[in-house]
């Protein structure tokens, strides 16, 4: 796992170089489609990378679009009318039963359908209209890090291609370089978080809160945290955190913070005061202006976009959910309990 | 709260008896407008509820939608192409700012509006093209209860008016005699949850899962074991919790499981069996067959279609919600920090 955090500005500068062909490509192919909606669908840590998607498309693309339920699909045999409708499904293994069942249904249904994953010859890819591959490399630890970090990236530099079809390519991957600066950075920075992780080693619960774009990150924060070292880490959007579950939030339990400077992070001014008012134990991970009397602090990247953030604030998370695991003597490499690869129907 | 859950019933059987004719009436607006596309938009309870809509709109009305990102609105500014798109606000107060900013953006790039509230006078009612009071009366319990159940029959109503506009009233109001008298038989058998809670006393975390339309019952159950009670409670559909999070469930993890009769409680199959290997602690809400050598079970209407379930499988929920916290020496009725109106903007 600690080899694979440590790969991702590697991965990350290679799927610019060696992808964005393929990538721009496809945002051609979407705008000569020309959807009206996107419906994406995934499971796991690839749903929240789809979830960022989600955010972009809205805000970047101006598409409205949702989350699809693959049950509806598979379970309830939906068949909705989904002409004009883009569905994309991301996957990291490619394998998933529900989403190749989910991706023929829904092409049935009259929906071109785009499958993002890390493995171009799996089935998921085969039975998509359009492909693209995150070239994250084989990925084994349990706890998926750098395909989540590809998929970002990914469907960043796609729904930018798509936005901007007059723009050079060299404008599009613009943001590339500091993107991988920045995750070196992260990456080489997990000195900071094994100082402060023992003082988790006996928190049984957490909660991660983050606002907009890193909602995202703070779900799959949680996700990693679980996977890795079995505690209850349950993820909120800051705006969901402040209807009914501060109740719950005292001094005996952590709250992790993510909030860079920005827009999203600026969403999270209310929030933070009140936990400060509950006296709760705060990692910030962000400015430290935000919260000065935060317990630790973990400061983000100052000068990326706000939408660029998930792709990179994920690393101290990962880090964070390493070295909890660590601590604990357990084996973040070796999660009871789970495969890599899961067969839901 | 105790008064509240039980006067559901009664306010179901009066939303069918004086609600409907203003259902009816959307439902044929609806008809004529023809959306292509519904975005939900909501916070806390009421996304539980938006989720509901969520299932039926694609299952029953076979149309696509997604639930909408409040803050891509408010906090980012996204304008997204909403020509052809309904846009359904469910809020039981009608009164969060982020909520009446998402309709006025979302009039503003095209969309037909909707809210479903408890509150006919609001900001968020006013702000839409259209209403649907839910009829609940006066909800004084901080932990929403019957506004839920109201708004899950509300939108159950008008999606079935809505998808079959041939119907006559009698066809489409159908069900309601025997959803309301499932609702009486479970608000009748408090007792058997008060005889199970005790169990519950020092449980720390709760895991709650279900699949397709009882996603929302176990979602919205968690936020009432944490509002009333202070537990780390976290809820999964069935297909995700295969996805990395068995990891952490073992004997000192209760977790509850809904899975009435039908295709969401088939669905549930796979995951039972996998609890069981892992001698998980399972209360089960549903069909004893499902999982014999279940710690405690709870019956669940049998008669009932799979998308009427959530309208009542919610109500031992809530009481077990109720009863843990008496246990505990808590008050449902004052849960600390949190108060009964959230402005989030």
């Amino acid at each position: 796992m600690a080899a694979e955090i440590a790969e991702q500005p590697d991965r990350l500068q290679e799927l610019a170089d060696q992808g964005f062909s393929e990538i721009r490509a496809v945002g051609r192919q979407l705008e000569k489609i020309s959807p009206r909606f996107v419906l994406l669908v995934a499971r796991g840590t690839s749903d929240h990378a789809a979830l960022y998607a989600k955010y972009l498309l809205e805000i970047r693309r101006g598409m409205p679009c949702g989350l699809a339920s693959p049950s509806s699909f598979t379970a309830y045999g939906a068949r909705p009318d989904l002409r004009d409708v883009l569905v994309i499904a991301v996957s990291q293994s490619g394998g998933s039963p529900d989403l190749v069942r989910s991706l023929e249904v829904a092409r049935a249904c009259g929906a071109v359908t785009l499958a993002v994953t890390n493995t171009p010859e799996s089935a998921v890819a085969a039975g998509a209209d359009l492909h693209i591959d995150v070239r994250a490399g084989a990925e084994r630890a349990v706890a998926a890090t750098k395909t989540y970090s590809a998929e970002l990236m990914a469907l960043y530099l796609l729904i930018e291609a798509w936005s901007r079809p007059a723009a050079r390519d060299s404008e599009v991957l613009g943001p590339v370089d500091g993107l991988v600066a920045a995750a070196a950075d992260l990456v080489g920075r997990r000195a900071e978080i094994t100082s402060i992780a023992p003082r988790f080693r006996f928190a049984a619960q957490f909660v991660l809160t983050g606002r907009g774009y890193n909602y995202p990150t703070v779900l799959e924060g949680a996700l990693k945290l679980m996977e890795t070292s079995y505690v209850a880490a349950r993820a909120y959007s800051g705006a969901d955190l402040m209807h009914g579950l501060f109740a719950q939030i005292d001094r005996s339990h952590p709250v992790v913070v993510v909030a860079p400077r920005g827009v999203g992070g600026e969403a999270m001014r209310p929030v933070l005061q009140k936990l400060d008012e509950r006296m709760a134990d705060v990692l910030l991970l962000g400015d430290h202006e935000f919260l000065p009397r935060a317990s630790s602090h973990f400061a983000l990247p100052k000068s990326l976009g706000d939408e660029l953030h998930p792709i990179v604030d994920i690393i101290p998370l990962q880090w964070l959910a390493l070295e909890i695991s660590v601590a604990r003597g357990l084996d973040p490499d070796n999660p009871r309990g789970l495969s890599k690869h899961t067969q839901t129907m």
